[in-house]
């Protein structure tokens, strides 16, 4: 078998800088919920004002959120997911599936409701042949790496 | 619309509590590479020594990792992911695309190989019609609510 490099910046280190703390998730998830604003965020989560604020300046800074003004007298803001941050939607989703259902006994306060008419757990599958992924059928390779006879990880 | 719960303990907070760190994110990806060994763990993270023993240390007591030994004389250990821990793929493989996807200008370094033969992202899907998931075809609702006319997030 090959070595994988590690790049000292890799993906999962960049993506842990911004995204490795309780409340940077907890806030993420309330705007995946459909809130926008900074007092509401606040009532739900009871959070403190100044680190529901730092940590908003974060997300806004790396561009998961945009900030816009809704009112001008008083002026209000409110925030709203990028592109950017609409793609954390399988991150935010996968933690909290498995919070419930290794953390908390399998309860689940929130079922998330597709607009097929299904609720049940979001499931992650292969880009190639849609079944669901199961690390030991997942291989990783060197993207530059010639094709080679691997094995996926010991069971 | 009804209120969502926001319980004390809700299950991003519970699991951000144990993964919400740089490097318990990159420990969990060497196991998922198929890393098991201390040394091997050291070397690809560049890790010091206290550190990783104290990561490893909490996986364990969360029963994400288990320590067994695989010699005796002298005594050596492997960490190997248990149930629990293997049902963390998806969301480290999410946070691992999005971080090369939005942060690290698309270059990915390391692709995931499927068994089919196929190599690309792995995708989030409905339970229910297996279309992709798009956060805004999705509506969150308490889990023992009756069924409502509920609009999913303003686009």
């Amino acid at each position: 078998m090959y070595e994988l490099s590690r790049p000292d910046e890799c993906s999962v280190g960049r993506a842990m800088d911004i995204l490795g703390e309780r409340w940077t998730l907890l806030i993420l998830r309330e705007c995946f919920y459909g809130v926008r604003r900074f007092s509401v965020m606040q009532r739900n989560l009871g959070i403190a004002r100044n680190i529901l604020s730092a940590r908003l300046q974060l997300l806004v800074r790396t561009g998961i959120l945009e900030k816009r003004r809704y009112q001008e007298e008083p002026e209000r803001f409110e925030y709203k997911l990028t592109e950017k941050g609409l793609a954390l939607y399988p991150a935010v989703v996968a933690i909290m599936r498995w919070g419930d259902e290794h953390l908390c006994q399998g309860d689940r306060p929130v079922v998330l409701r597709h607009t097929c008419g299904g609720a049940g757990d979001p499931v992650m599958v292969c880009w190639s042949c849609r079944e669901e992924l199961d690390p030991h059928d997942v291989t990783p390779e060197p993207a530059d790496a010639p094709p080679l006879a691997l094995a996926p990880i010991p069971a």
